[in-house]
């Protein structure tokens, strides 16, 4: 909304059509407003998963398939719809074999260019990304192999959930990594809930594929969803896989969802037996001193 | 959540089981934490109207019926479900007939009475409460006649629409009426919206009652809905009815809904030639004197 009422970013000037979601209240109420300024499409998400929202998804998303065929004048066909399925999954291959490779101790890459990687991911051409993120890939397994990290062996590993982080927002993981610490993974949509889940490539018709595309975002541990036990357990298990020292629970300030959600993590994480701590905060750099100070002291706890 | 944590509500206290419902986001979450404390159903309810959603909303309903015949023991029949749906008609129909009385000058009935004659309508017992407010109504078509008001003739009217105001919050219509406004109507979930619609008393079968409930529910303007333009129209029609001098919209702190439909509700009220303030308070009477100070500076003004 801020970049659209400054006219700051390409994207939504250049952009024919924006398309919006009701995922949060705020989403859902600032696209009203949105819709004044530039032509917008909003699909309607659910909140809980069942047959019945099942049904509501799938249709959802097949409107919005016939949205894109008016506005482009292009027929989605079998072919290019499985095409586009593998573009989208060989992305999500190539983050998943760098995400393997932040287990490794030392760390082979730093949290902030593996979340400024998702992020790109979210703008570039997908094949040229792609062959990019392989030859990082490639890269971090020389680094284990060899023994090279980015920290040093042992520095403090943490585990990131919470609010998606949008470029330029990058604060938190540079405060996390100046103070001696390591991101090993992002449980967030901005991180593995990108890349965790693939499509299937195996659908016969369009409308079988575009079923499969719903439901693979419906699967989505987003805090949305009620109830989202999915997410506690990604996050343990994600600690676990990158032996995470401690985990960092993030809110953007007025973000209702991941705030009220910190409550139940907090639980699962203390069950789990590892630390734990919920912040929030907003855009500015305002109280960089306060988080400095708050993730200095986690981190010598831990 | 508060009431329950403190044990200070005896209607949570004694209930078998709460119902609650995915509304607004914090709500949504509330209930994931409530239901740890007591036995806790809750229900979806969609945030967009289309055919999808009633088909959802209806089999949510349904499902609740089932759920309290299980708890009951009892079966939910077409003679049982017609007679409830005629008695809460009947006191939809007598909120109407206070409602309308309102619209003199002077008028009869304080907007606090009001407000507390509704909120004392969502817990009372509905054939007792009927009998008292259809004598309310009656003195005060008696008070209309004689041209008795509870202020003067001429005092400014206020239109009330926002959050909806629970027992006990009286506070901002205390505020008004002391400064010598009146409130003459509320567009929201503790006022019109409680009484204006009836549910249809002809229905043959539970399963179609069933749906006509569903249906009046999802009628709702709520500010979940999006788009929700229903909503602006309700108040600029309610303004011209009750010969509102001036709205007064006003949101909860952290209602997010609210807040962000003030935006489009002031360009509504813009276009209609409408006087119009947007407020943001809490439960606290810490800002009575802000509060205090804004609404005799909009009455002084209209």
């Amino acid at each position: 909304m801020g970049f659209k009422l400054a006219r700051v970013c390409p994207y939504i000037e250049s952009a024919d059509l924006v398309v919006g979601e009701n995922t949060c209240d705020g989403k859902k109420k600032a696209y009203e407003q949105f819709g004044r300024l530039k032509d917008t499409y909003v699909m309607d998400v659910p909140h809980v998963r069942n047959d019945d929202t099942r049904t509501q998804w799938r249709n959802e998303v097949k409107r919005l398939a016939a949205r894109l065929e008016g506005l482009t004048g292009q027929k989605i066909t079998a072919d290019s719809l499985r095409a586009a399925i593998k573009l989208a999954n060989d992305k999500r291959r190539a983050l998943q074999r760098l995400d393997a490779t932040r287990a490794a101790d030392p760390v082979p890459i730093s949290g902030l260019d593996c979340l400024l990687t998702v992020q790109a991911a979210f703008m570039d051409d997908s094949a040229r990304l792609t062959g990019a993120i392989n030859d990082m890939a490639t890269e971090c397994e020389k680094r284990v192999e060899d023994g090279v990290g980015v920290t040093p062996r042992g520095a403090k590993c943490i585990l990131y959930t919470g609010t998606p982080m949008a470029v330029p927002n990058w604060r938190l993981f540079n405060i996390i990594e100046k103070a001696g610490g390591v991101v090993v993974g992002e449980e967030c949509c901005t991180g593995s809930r990108y890349y965790k889940d693939l499509v299937p490539e195996d659908g016969e018709t369009v409308d079988q594929m575009l079923d499969d595309i719903a439901d693979r975002y419906l699967n989505i541990q987003c805090a949305i969803f009620t109830p989202n036990e999915g997410r506690k357990r990604d996050v343990i298990d994600m600690a676990r896989r990158f032996r995470a020292d401690g985990i960092i629970d993030c809110s953007l300030q007025f973000c209702t969802i991941y705030d009220m959600e910190s409550t139940g993590m907090a639980l699962a994480a203390r069950e789990a037996g590892i630390p734990y701590m919920h912040l929030t905060t907003g855009y500015s750099n305002e109280d960089d001193g306060q988080l400095k100070t708050r993730v200095e002291a986690f981190l010598e706890m831990i």
